[in-house]
């Protein structure tokens, strides 16, 4: 039986590219319509874990599936980085000559402006997203697609059997989605040989806690840190909704939850804050 | 002659209700059809400022944006924030049951996802953006447009003067965007009755800096502020592009630039860093 592994968006998606590079291709992938139909999937079973885009270079981190982590209580177990490049794609034996129009995501259309301002002759369609637009042109009975591309990335391309016309049209070559891997969380002794995760030893962990917004509160919070040596690589603030001035921080630190110095930094940064919550300890990606 | 504000998107956009929100509604509006634009049409003089969002509460930081202010070396002057509510928008005369196509930009259908399930008779189509999905519709010649409907926000409604079928469609009302306006530096003493902000006095800073990757050494550096009791209300860390381990730090604090307080903590926070710029200073909206 193989891992099941939901993710949004369809076949071909960027984040089936970060599943398969986390998992390798031994895994049942679950395509899902929304990032919530991923959470739910993981709740109630039906795969093993899901893989969200939680942040990126360009568009910054996505708060939304912070609010569902937080909210459907799954822990993070592991982490991956996929390099976003835009291809512009179509039927097999289209020539760029004959294309007309260009299917995608309003984001990745945005992203290849420069391209498409150089060639004025391609009209910009906007679908829902960068695969689904591919599997659009792949899947259709009408014979005339051949005036139609889409821009997606090479993964895409070869999963719906489409040739790539042109490589990398994207404006900006450092453009980065980071992945998180969530599952729920897992009981003591439990280890399963179907969560490959479960294997390796993290060597990061994320937290959220919040703390009023008082003068030097969160230099009181990175004191617990700062004083164990424990080095972070990220930090964010948000505002807590409806209690203003009071903020949530996300932060990732480099060090396993069960580490001595870690648990004795979360102990003394429950004795600080409001609100305290470890989101996972997983192998940085 | 009025003040000049380049602005993303079409007529009745949220960042023209931004907009007319911070500088009246007796200001000339110029939509630009991407970011990079706003910004050349500041630099160039087309335009004494633009307004750019910079922040969502869903969708996170826009990161791009913070890239294109860094790279034009404009100023922030001032700062508001719109609540993004959704609405369902057709020609007048329209009514609910005979729509059958809700067009929108892919992410706003994904915010009223739960309304789209509750009428499983509405086809979804992904359009540019929202305000554009109802100047579609409005200016369309087209007779039979009256199946179709756009999500939008009042704005955009009473712009094209199209009717509102259905209000906040949303999800989640928690939906707030955070805009900036950018100018080009200001000279001193070059005051000039075009420009409202340069009669208000900022409280709000908003700084960028960068630091090695070392242990505590955002710890060193928060305690600058924390040392003069400045209060911080953002802070957002960033990986340096194609420097690994070191990061940019974003931080909004709440001090006059020119407050003695202020002034210390960033001479003291020169020290520290590898890099510092002060982005602006301006009044909190």
């Amino acid at each position: 039986m193989s891992l099941k592994i939901a993710f949004q968006g369809e076949r071909g998606a960027f984040s089936e590219q970060a599943a398969v590079q986390l998992l390798g291709s031994r895994i049942e992938l679950i395509p899902c319509d929304s990032f919530d139909k991923c959470f739910t999937a993981v709740k109630r079973g039906r795969a093993e874990a899901c893989l969200v885009p939680i942040e990126n270079t360009l568009a910054g981190s996505i708060h939304r599936n912070f609010d569902l982590l937080l909210q459907h209580g799954l822990s993070i177990v592991g982490e991956t980085r996929v390099r976003i490049e835009h291809h512009l794609i179509a039927l097999q034996g289209t020539r760029l000559g004959d294309v007309r129009r260009v299917l995608s995501h309003p984001m990745a259309l945005e992203q290849c402006r420069r391209f498409l301002e150089q060639h004025p002759r391609l009209e910009s369609v906007a679908e829902y997203d960068t695969a689904g637009s591919v599997k659009l042109i792949a899947e259709s009975a009408v014979a005339d697609w051949r005036d139609t591309a889409a821009i997606a990335g090479a993964w895409a391309a070869r999963r719906y059997g489409c040739a790539i016309l042109k490589r990398n049209i994207e404006d900006h070559a450092e453009n980065h989605t980071r992945f998180w891997l969530l599952s729920k969380p897992q009981r003591k002794g439990s280890l399963s040989r179907h969560r490959p995760w479960e294997r390796q030893r993290g060597d990061k962990t994320s937290i959220v806690f919040s703390t009023k917004n008082i003068p030097g509160a969160l230099y009181k919070c990175l004191s617990v840190f700062a004083l164990r040596d424990i080095n972070l690589t990220k930090i964010e603030s948000r505002p807590v909704r409806g209690r203003p001035f009071e903020y949530f921080f996300y932060v990732d630190l480099l060090s396993h939850v069960d580490e001595e110095r870690c648990r004795n930094a979360l102990r003394h940064l429950g004795e600080v804050t409001d609100f305290l919550r470890v989101l996972g300890c997983y192998k940085q990606g």
